[in-house]
């Protein structure tokens, strides 16, 4: 067994769809990145690279390769899927943090966990999504972002070590 | 075995009772919130609700719902247990990290990880207790407030998975 | 099995070496602190610990300690790794992140990556290094610090426990 964890950060600004946990939002602001900037899809994929020691979001989608420009971040998770089940292993579980002021992820946190598990082909019950705020505090508190931490864990045949 | 994260922020306020982590704390401010504002406890709970896949401590204990104003955060974190126990999962180990600039943790370390091993009906030897500083950087480095994050590892029945 | 995290930040000041994950790296900045302040170390070193049970860095080496002044991290490392092993403890997977504007870690990973699997005497292949921005958003974006978190998964014998 092995645990790991991907933390991101990206910057809410007016005129952008917001793409969160794999689902698009209604909100006054969307996040801005080279991809649709999904935060909390980015934190799930290099929480997965993590446990399969191979690196990061970056060093996979570096955002210099324009062939991302706006790409949807769901296929940046298969590919960490693909890259554990290449190493011969299971993802055990996904807990997944979402820090912001607003929107209210409590309505969209069904739609999220069915979209994750189904990119992931895990059950539901294999996921967990949480949500807080950081109390005004901080760049999250002042809307200027929107950060997402993700847990894996993960077993691997020994064999593979 | 699944691992899952809590994370959570309160502000600093003079005039509050400064809980942390089960204990009261003699501190020129306290943390303000609907609840007692155990940031520590608040995570905690948050990371064994995210383990058991049971959404987050805002599904469960809404700040709008007034039973909640005032409550010892002690209650949030043993309906989090019984929920982990419900789904017949054991409670392996967790691990909670402090981050403000003051009070100094160290002296309640002790206390903080009987209180919460009590709690948890765990012995004290799978609770740990860190706190660190943001070297006076960030809303915790100017002391707007306290954050905490916690990790917990549980085992749960593969039958019930 | 067991997991922990640990957390740290470091402020980057003028006319310092950058030690980052073992790593002496050209900069224009360093980190400052008691010790040579390698974040990336200390996360490590605190989920060690945290996992153990053993308190925090903070706790093994105080910075008011003289004897650590200047200290190389590797020591608390290695001090970690010890009290795992003392433990009947097995260090399964180390995953590391930090959190910076700058410097690039993309060029340093590898040599990161050799330096803490030597210093744990693991396999590289069971130390995962990440790196992330935070947008230019809050102290990190600012580039006013470095932050690092680190995961922990260790196995340790049920009889210890
Ligand atoms: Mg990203
Ligand atoms: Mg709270
Ligand atoms: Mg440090």
């Amino acid at each position: 067994v092995r645990t790991a964890m991907g933390f991101d950060v990206h910057r809410l600004v007016a005129g952008e769809e917001l793409w969160l946990g794999g689902i698009l939002i209604p909100h006054d602001k969307g996040l801005s990145g080279h991809s649709d900037a999904d935060v909390a899809l980015h934190a799930v994929t290099d929480a997965l690279l993590g446990a399969a020691g191979a690196g990061d979001i970056g060093t996979h989608f570096p955002p210099s390769d324009a062939q991302w420009r706006g790409a949807p971040s769901s296929r940046f998770l298969e590919h960490a899927r693909d890259l554990v089940l290449a190493a011969c292993g299971r993802i055990d579980f996904i807990d997944l943090t979402i820090i912001c002021e607003a929107p209210k992820v409590g309505p969209y946190r069904d739609a999220m966990r069915a979209r994750i598990a189904g990119l992931l082909r895990l059950p539901e019950s294999r996921i967990s999504i949480k949500a807080t705020t950081t109390e005004r505090l901080g760049f999250t508190g002042r809307k200027e972002g929107i950060a997402a931490q993700a847990i894996a864990t993960i077993s691997i045949a020994e064999f593979t070590r």
